[in-house]
């Protein structure tokens, strides 16, 4: 099944491009703040499986032509994002990509961080640019899971049971030596959708393929079998310190191939079986500070 | 005026030991899940203050004694903190205390980074240390802000419409080599309370004192005088990159005094003005993982 947040919070399912509405089903009211209509629709989803199949099978279909897409989860409780999780990719930071300064260990030994809810954008938003001159923006093609049940020190040989669906997941972010979270958190620098597609409908967790392409060209392709810390792994270190909600999205790392973008370029991400994305990019006028002006040597610690 | 939530999401108003139940004002339902109650309260309050002075005037009240009071904001959009925001406290972890690798920059060229949500807990919760054999786990003592309107790019000169209020904060870290955002995430590793207390009732936010006594023993003591960036500048700086909505938590950072904490412990933040609270440490049975113990030497990137 593939589930969808449109028009101002509205909850839907799509089916061979068309949708029917399903707000009503865990009573999510459109427009209704803050946003955690998904959030609810997600945590009540087993027991209102019935109606769900019921409403697929009786009620009228619009073309998802005629609605505007959103993120599909607004308001989490949290997104989990995991670095230096694909050795090719550990291997091209270590040469430069960028300005950044690298991570110090793979995932195994680093852990995790959080991206803002904030930065959280669907598919009909594209990516705004802080105008940060000299700095560059890179994409970093992921995998997103959602996670659909509450839970805390999840073992390896549970984890299905807390994997909701996937979405496709963009993790920008600007290069640099300051805090990895404040260069991945600006608004739209995490483009999830266009939907969630239900775990039922991934045969092989291990198996999935997924691309970006910028301005038509293909710069990233990986398999989550390439994953350094895996799915089952990450529900695992995750919830051994965090209570896991449903809703949280967890950013599973990107493969080799990131590179900066520009004002006027158009990403895509696909991912097989899961959906894809086209985003324009653009550049904005909010998202300088001082910080990143700031003389570094005269603030070492 | 005093802000609460207790007894499973309720709302209420604190003054002189007492407490007015005021959750129907913004139609908070006890007990809804995801528990945004507060979060849309504090959005409201501007339009609730009437109705508000009202139910002061004419409600019966209840002994505080008699509720179990709860994290004031439980499932804000995001926790936004500031490391290395005062001088006494850089120097400190400059000469090693706990096994932590020191931050890189001050706030001032680092940023913020964020803890998670679920992080969050309430004056009764006390804090569990994670069973991590040879850790230290360090307590951290702060202000805590609580934005009370939505904003981007933020101009210093305007960050009084943006404060909503102020509460005691800890953030409780393990020390040591892993992503400090998972060191800091653990499930109680952010208590906050005991209340909201408005922004209105703070004369001037550039002399705020605080802190925090282990056992009775006073071991970290600060005046927002102090901070690096201050909080017109963190305002300024987090809308830089994102956009804040009502009911964000901002950790402005700890002061010098810094330390461990152990099992059986009793740790006492005291803000001036704002409030105070006591909470006990217990060493719960979940939170170990491999990440812990990982060989970073063969993990190093």
């Amino acid at each position: 099944m593939k589930l969808v947040t449109f028009d101002n919070g509205r909850i839907g399912v799509v089916s061979d491009g068309r949708l029917v509405d399903v707000s009503d089903l865990a009573a999510v009211v459109p427009g209704a703040w803050p946003p955690v209509g998904m959030v609810r629709f997600i945590a009540e989803f087993p027991a209102l499986r019935p109606a769900l199949a019921d409403a697929l099978r009786t009620r009228a279909s619009v073309a998802l032509e005629e609605v505007r897409l959103e993120a599909p989860v607004q308001w989490p409780n949290k997104v989990i994002a995991f670095p230096a999780n694909y050795h090719a990719h550990i291997e091209e930071m270590k040469h430069g990509a960028g300005s950044g300064v690298i991570s110090t260990y793979k995932a195994s030994g680093q852990g995790f961080f959080l991206k803002a809810n904030s930065s959280l954008s669907g598919p009909a938003d594209g990516i705004v640019l802080p105008p940060l001159d000299g700095r560059e923006i890179h994409h970093e093609c992921e995998l997103g899971i959602i996670v659909g049940k509450r839970g805390r020190g999840i073992a390896r040989e549970d984890f299905r049971d807390y994997v909701f669906g996937f979405t496709c997941l963009l993790d920008m972010v600007v290069r640099g030596k300051e805090e990895r979270v404040m260069r991945k958190s600006y608004d739209t620098f995490c483009p999830t959708g266009p939907w969630i597609t239900t775990a039922d409908e991934i045969a092989d967790f291990d198996a999935i393929s997924m691309r970006l392409l910028v301005n038509g060209e293909e710069r990233q392709s990986a398999s989550t079998r390439n994953l350094i810390v895996d799915i089952a792994e990450m529900l695992a270190m995750a919830s051994a310190v965090m209570t896991l909600e449903p809703g949280d999205i967890i950013a599973t790392g990107t493969p080799a191939g990131v590179g900066p973008v520009s004002e006027g370029d158009v990403l895509e991400i696909v991912i097989d079986g899961v959906g894809s994305m086209k985003l324009p990019v653009t550049r904005g006028t909010i998202g300088d500070h001082p910080v990143w002006n700031a003389d570094k040597a005269s603030l070492a610690v």
